[in-house]
């Protein structure tokens, strides 16, 4: 094989994501190319949907990878089941609640936005509320704050909530790095991202629709505003059965290739086992910067422990992430928005959420403050 | 390193793409992944953005890869440039000119159609008198339509719609395969595909828009409706300079070295070069096909060297491609839309482009028929 002079450095990623690759991931992605018709390949989707709806904890046949980043599997959510006019109620406590309020504007619905502050996990009963006021088609919050390393209470949002409206999940950070629960929680559209938890490269968007929100977008008066993330036609690409298989844009590939292994690799070490790795991890970690003189951002009993946020202490300088990726090759991410230099996250996520990594990065903070 | 079990076959890819990918291409998707805020990513962005301009003929600094397919980057001209209400001609000529009417039609835009019959290019005249009546705020064409291997005379487009109206063309499978000049022949916005002409995955779709263009989308009065595709926001993580690399969504680290490699292997090659070799690879296919029967589609003077659409001789079932497939590993299109079942699609693009292929091609069917 002719060989490519391109030559990353080898990092060892604990930022906010994308977390590190399984060397397994990384050599399917250079598998040969198969045409997006080949039986093949529909082979292949065919498994990587049946292995997302086992890691979603879903029966729910629409189940398939956006073909873009997070972002795009949260804009599939939105503007597939909101239609201008529509009323949807936001859980927000940090950066990827606003982007979904944002989102969600631009679909031309009437947004309300129930605020938490950030580090805070949303609060069902304020959501409760709101919903008994607005009287609104769909409910969005996100289930893991990358911004803030906050967990909201999903199935109590639901019960909150009551049957009636949609439930949206973000799970782009938690999906395959701590509960979820699709069905058993009520849940009718779930997105989230293969470069969290999963350990696959960023570039898709595993999503689910329940039965409920299918017929949902089946039943809209206005077309889909994005052709390009219009469930209706990407349906029948990805769903199996009698009509199957139609066209509508070439799938990514290679990147499909990456997830299929990738959730391979989740299904194989088991599901509550990978949760309670990043559990261990993600404790450890919290642990060890708190001895360090670190505040844990996030609020007690709603940590996650794939993203850890920490206040930094004084004498501790955000420049300092700089020098830890120039001296020691490890990545951790600075604060978004109101905590921009501020704050620090730490991803101990996927294939990443080892002690090992946990003691790596400590004993580098160490030599450097 | 621990071998993925996925193992798809090794097929000649010779449809309407995906095309065969270079080896060192492959090699690249495997390499580490960087963060998409690391200075050796953003390195390599700014090189692939470098090269992107190369390839398009450009010096407009918004030249980027969106995180889409094709279709994304078709998604992303449209809901930019066009605001609900603004004017728009597109000439429609095959299932990519109808696909960019419908998303300008999603965006809220008052579309005219001037149809072309399928086979032949757009008549620039037409467009030009279209243009003249309706005072759009753009005009949009195909370059090299898929659908049926028309190529249309972009430069002629704009000489006869004159300089007002912004100019969007499609070149998905021309870009790399076939002359286009953004600069010289006057194009506003141009975007592009990977899997094509390029010889990378699908995954990305290259995008450029020019200062005039970009100016449009600054000056807008209604956000973009979508959050995943705004410009605006994208511009201020892929433009160097101040205030740059301001987070939007994660990049596609993998697909940008994918692409970075396969922009490299390109200009290596030369880029006029590599239209001549398609031209050749093109003319040869052409012949032979025509000596074996098979009558060309696309009107005689507009043919692309790189995807050859075909009506098929009495005798000779669209089933057949499935034989070929299965028995001889070599993958061919079928027809879209009105000449499904009747018509075959050929590709011989970017790595693909070879007289050995065309010859493996020929014979393989020979067998077969």
């Amino acid at each position: 094989m002719m060989r490519s002079p391109l030559a990353p450095p080898t990092r060892l990623l604990l930022g906010p994501g994308p977390s590190p690759v399984d060397p397994a991931v990384l050599d399917a992605l250079g598998k040969p190319v198969l045409g997006h018709l080949d039986p093949e390949f529909i082979r292949i989707m065919d498994e990587t949907s049946h292995r997302l709806r086992q890691v979603f904890r879903t029966r729910n046949p629409l189940t398939f990878p956006v073909s873009g980043t997070g972002s795009a599997g949260m804009e599939t959510a939105l503007v597939n089941v909101l239609e201008p006019g529509d009323r949807i109620v936001i859980g927000v406590n940090g950066v990827f609640g606003a982007r979904m309020a944002d989102a969600a504007g631009r679909a031309g619905a009437d947004v309300t936005i129930v605020e938490a502050a950030w580090g805070d996990p949303v609060n069902p009963e304020e959501l409760g509320q709101a919903v008994r006021s607005v009287k609104p088609k769909a409910v969005g919050l996100v289930q893991a704050e990358t911004s803030t390393g906050a967990a909201s209470p999903v199935e109590l949002v639901r019960r909150e909530i009551g049957p009636s409206p949609l439930l949206i999940v973000d799970s782009v950070t938690g999906l395959g790095g701590m509960a979820l629960e699709v069905d058993k929680w009520g849940i009718d559209v779930c997105f989230s991202g293969t470069q969290k938890c999963l350990s696959v490269p960023p570039g898709l968007a595993p999503i689910t629709f329940s039965p409920r929100a299918a017929q949902t977008v089946a039943d809209r008066k206005t077309p889909v505003q994005s052709w390009y993330l219009d469930v209706s036609m990407l349906r029948r690409y990805w769903e199996e059965g009698e009509g199957a298989r139609a066209y509508h844009h070439t799938a990514p590939i290679s990147m499909v290739y990456g997830l299929w292994e990738g959730l391979r690799l989740v299904l194989d070490e088991g599901l509550e086992e990978r949760w309670a790795r990043h559990r261990e991890a993600g404790d450890f970690l919290q642990a060890e910067l708190t001895d360090m003189g670190f505040k844990l951002f996030a609020r007690r009993g709603y940590r996650l422990p794939q993203l850890t946020s920490v206040r930094l202490p004084k004498g501790v300088d955000d420049g300092l992430r700089g020098r830890l990726l120039n001296d020691f090759d490890i990545e951790i991410g600075g604060g978004l928005g109101e905590v921009a230099g501020k704050v620090w996250r730490i991803g101990l996520m996927g294939f990443g959420a080892k002690k090992s990594n946990v003691i790596r990065l400590v004993q580098s903070l160490r030599a450097l403050i």
